[in-house]
């Protein structure tokens, strides 16, 4: 083990993170920063805090990151339409680097030489967080306990947490993990590992079932400036409110649930269900914008870059430079993203009520059958022709050679 | 205009083609042969060919074409996971080549030296019928009455009809034009031309609204061998009752309804409005299978190839080299698309409930956070090292300059 | 025909735009005004503006446009590594919009209502012309007499002439036409739609043969600041001395030509001939910096980038919204592309003898096969076996099922 | 070290796989088996099997794998073209799996548990190998000693080798690495990691250079069926000899150098330095027929299936199911690529001199700039005005924004 003097440490108050306070004390002699930053996981700060001293952290940072993770994550990911294998919105994928880029703030301010965190060995996030440090300060040393400790299993946790006087949760434990912010709730492992286990209801934190979900259908106003949401339902939104404000109408009627066999990063495919009401909304919302104001070749292109651009957040390469040579190209398509969408949502359903943009390249006099006065119908002889001149081609030299 | 002797008309009994059967006849002077492909569209064909010899047609052929389009049309589009701009599942695309090879066909038979179609100047059907002949009988020549005569309204057509003694039908038209197959039923022009009119609950045939879908969910089990199905619910079904059986079940629970402001070949957007309930249960049926059996790459790759296949069979190129070639990739990655989906429905929604496959690269020991015997923990850190060295070397670089 | 009163005509000198204006004022009854741009075609530009006068244009505009080409239009071709098909460096494709965006500045300055050219109804040239026109004023007019007139050869044209007192060139013609600007010279057509045809070496304008070239290599060292040339052999060039510079050194050493058969935008195929000796240079140079500076991943994507870029230029889409948010992916991927590239021109051969980059990622610590610091050989083997998981997974299931 | 009995390892013959016998045989107590392939690297196998069993080996293999490599792993590269990041024709990478699953197979037949190979820690080789046994055999262990043995360089080998009494080789050793089979040969490491270093001519093994290529051009007639080469210059050549004619022409005429910084797929940048000159012009004249009868949208679409190609077999994955699923696509692309192809050498250059090809899509008549009968130019403007409809839409919007 290398010589690490001082370790900034992402710490969520659970069980984990507060056995890793204490290994790393013991295991690297050295001084443990534990960081909690809220994210929106709706935990009181202030007791996790707490419990960072009592469990030996030399010193703790509270670090309120809601606003920014919406505005400099949650939005250009919603820019970029991202959405990893055609269901995940990435909520995980996009929190991870701001806690690494807070880390790595704190470690430098402190003077630090490391940075430590309690993902597992199998799993994304150790990478997500892992890419963060390296790519904006590639000296500082990481530590990652679970790839390391002989502490295999929560019993084994518990049993080191008795051993060094460090309070264990009395609550029973769930039967999988959780990660929740102000963007989505994900859930994995434990019962959902067996992929025929449909979740019980009342694993659900931010949305209501379909099932459950009232029985009026509401249509909520969406407006939108370059890409970016500015007000629900006519009135403007700070981005926490607007976040807050989607999360509670999407739960409502039980929208932004998937469950996913998806593939990590790591070679494995793993099962995870997450929850995104709000998410979801603006991801349909702001695409359903774009199928007015991009044209046919930006929009198809974009879909490349779309998938890509998820790949590269999935796999937590949030600060690498395609990542921002995208967001470029993304920005870019976005400038004329403004005007309005209203959705109507019922027991699970999203649909589209209505879209009207300035930019719009949708004009009702091009598209009718009637006559109008820009399309002439007989170029279309000319168009087709030509189109098919190729297949007219091949289909000339096949009847040649039979 | 070119001297033609003998065309085949697409002929579909509606007021259209009928006044087409007549036009022809006296503008080109030529024989018109009638064929009327069922595809599904649940009309009485027998009157239909009745109409079409009453309004001149010299010969007419009722082709009954369900089988095929169900086993060499729907099922490689939904092996390609085929779905346009991310909301149209194809269902009028892939049934125009269908429709322009059996015209073909009797052309060929019937020594016709031309076909004839009755699309409008401004669709993308006009070009997926003239692709197919052009491919597969480059020879042939064209008529597209639509984009030559003067007839540019119901009102100028009515008009002709009546002059020509040919009947009208008397039922008031719908305020917007239909094209329904086994596969789907879709809805554009009229009044569906204004993008913030939200179609009336009484336009759709093939499914019921979520809001009026029965309260009680339905679990649907789905059997795939190599990408194509083969069971619902236990039970082997041949290709048109498997669709039948499903347009039943999903139209049932409300799912498959689309709005979409979509992209048209000629550069246009126009708004259509689609339900295919079968359709979209296979779509996601076997898509869940292939979260299970195909590995990273190959899924991320074949986004690729879906978005592009999509794209070549909604411009009618469905004969063309390219979308042979994109089978021939696609076939190769269902060789291991066999297993078992179980979906749940409920009012408009569709959420995995089982999967199971004998393939399946899911593998629960990999997954799972405990430890396992092929996984070893420690291999992360030195994958992780590695697939951050980019970053490193970017971070260190940046370092040294600032 | 629809009414126009004022054109603005690319006139270029030759018969085929002479008689056009003639035909133009004859059949449409209104003034033509000409175009004459300088982009480095190398003519009597005031003979050819005494010509347009003489044959009857009523105003003639010179625009010397050769530092815009080099700066925005070879540049950012340059940039994006522009090469159609794997050959063509887009010599004509990236000129015509240049050409039609001045055509559209003094249609508008002048009050004309239409441009006019005297492109071929089979070519690019036709659709590169009125994309710039169509995106930049479409409410302006076009005029294509080869669309239009009978005038269907030389001969056709000639009497044309003659008939109007247009004064004809006595030189005999070349049996093929060229395109020549700063950046490049082009040959199609005549003789050479022999694909089994190989040019005379007296059709060449630019550069000599590999056989004939010298007899020694030279050694020719550039110089890059965020993908833009700054400097040749130590000394700073203004963009048109660049050019001209390196076409002469490229053109020495036989390097930049090349012959394709290669598929027009209008669905058939072309042989063309291309000699662009400076710009073959300026892409191999700057490539040579991409393989130091850009990053794995971006580098790859930029592959599609580059070819779906080409496609559009090709096509005449340069200042459509796809290229615009392709040039900003573009833009930021040459950051850092500042550094020296030395090339070693030899008989048509142009190989690499020198690159250095202060942001270069490749480090000899990190590649050599000696030790070093960054990179622990361990690791290796951690990553080997996580890549290789899914090969893995998939091994057993194989060996399992037989 | 977990348990093994008998292993596989791939012998070269030379210092480092010889130490690697008597390396493994005292650190894993196990029996090395030594397999000698032979993929054209112009050795003395016999000698190389004496001193394999010299050095302790159980038993020695000496695979003849020329023609297995020509057909099964050569051809299809060239039928996908290929080719690494815009230059390298992946001679190494095609040539790894066929010895991997060569040592698979001799491992099942000898009851082996492990396969063993002399590459480094930093290469890509070692994963080749690795990939190709975990696909193939998943269960049997990998040996690496160079990423476990204290061996750091060349002076510690010859120390371990005179200590277990294993020959030296007396002549100098190479400043740099080599590897040659049939296809090419590569030089990597030493004196070429400094990127500034132009290679020496003495390092080349199967070309002249440029400058002493011999003076007249030649010229070579390639004949094609559905992708693979069957004659040379009209005479039938079977696969070997066809290489081994085309490596002596091309070789002659100095082509099929290139010198590239190459991105490694462990993360860093390395300089490698191929001669390929069979190869090469098999790459080039197949290309050229692909020009001839491909049509533009396969063509295009095939530049990202050969680009995604190239970086899978670069990787290693020859045996993955994604490149699997990439063959199928090609072969289906290749069936109509029958044809003549003359290429014309001189001093480094390849020109296309003839193509000729019976499924040609060139037409001379559809490309002409005079009249034909196929084509009507007057279709033309029907296709740009709808070609350009979105600019229009675009350009209408923006003026009415201004």
């Amino acid at each position: 083990m290398s010589q690490i003097n001082k370790v900034v440490l992402a710490y969520s108050g659970g069980l984990d993170t507060s056995v890793a306070i204490k290994w790393i004390q013991e295991n690297y002699d050295c001084e443990v920063i534990a960081m909690i930053g809220d994210v929106g996981q709706q935990e009181d700060v202030e007791a996790i805090k707490k419990k960072a001293y009592n469990t030996g952290a030399s010193k703790v940072y509270v670090e309120n990151l809601q606003e920014e993770f919406v505005t400099d994550y949650i939005y250009p990911a919603i820019k970029a339409n991202a959405m990893y294998e055609g269901k995940y919105l990435l909520g995980t994928a996009i929190c991870r680097p701001l806690l690494g880029k807070k880390m790595v703030e704190i470690a430098q301010k402190e003077g630090a030489d490391g940075i430590a965190h309690g993902c597992t060995g199998k799993g994304n996030d150790q990478v997500r967080f892992e890419m963060a440090v390296k790519a904006l300060a590639p000296e500082l040393k990481i530590i990652a306990p679970w790839r390391e400790w002989d502490i295999k299993s929560r019993e084994d946790a518990v049993e080191y947490a008795k051993y060094y006087n460090i309070s264990v949760p009395v609550t029973k434990e769930k039967p999988y993990s959780i990660d929740r912010n102000l963007f989505h709730s994900s859930y994995e492992g434990g019962i959902l590992e067996d992929p025929t286990y449909e979740p019980d209801e009342d694993m659900f934190i931010m949305t209501t079932s379909p099932e459950k979900a009232v029985d009026t259908p509401e249509y909520v106003e969406f407006e939108f400036e370059n890409g970016i949401p500015t007000k629900i339902n006519g009135e403007i939104l700070e981005p926490i409110e607007l976040m807050e404000k989607l999360n509670e109408i999407g739960g409502k009627h039980g929208v932004g649930r998937v469950d996913i066999v998806e593939n990590r990063l790591l070679g494995m495919k793993s099962r995870g269900v997450y929850e995104t009401p709000g998410g979801t909304l603006l991801y349909h919302a702001k695409k359903e914008l774009e199928y007015l104001t991009l044209d046919k070749d930006t929009m198809h292109f974009k879909e490349l870059v779309s998938s890509k651009y998820s790949e590269l957040v999935y796999n937590g390469l949030w600060f690498s430079s395609l990542k921002k040579a995208l967001d470029a190209f993304v920005d870019k398509t976005q400038q004329n993203l403004t005007g309005k969408v209203k959705l109507k949502l019922y027991k699970g359903n999203i649909e589209i009520s209505e879209r009207k943009a300035p930019y719009s390249l949708y004009r009702e006099d091009l598209a009718t059958f009637e006559e109008d006065e820009v399309y002439n119908q007989k170029d279309a002889e000319g168009f087709i022709n030509i189109f098919g001149l190729t297949l007219t081609t091949e289909g000339m030299i096949q009847r040649n050679q039979n």
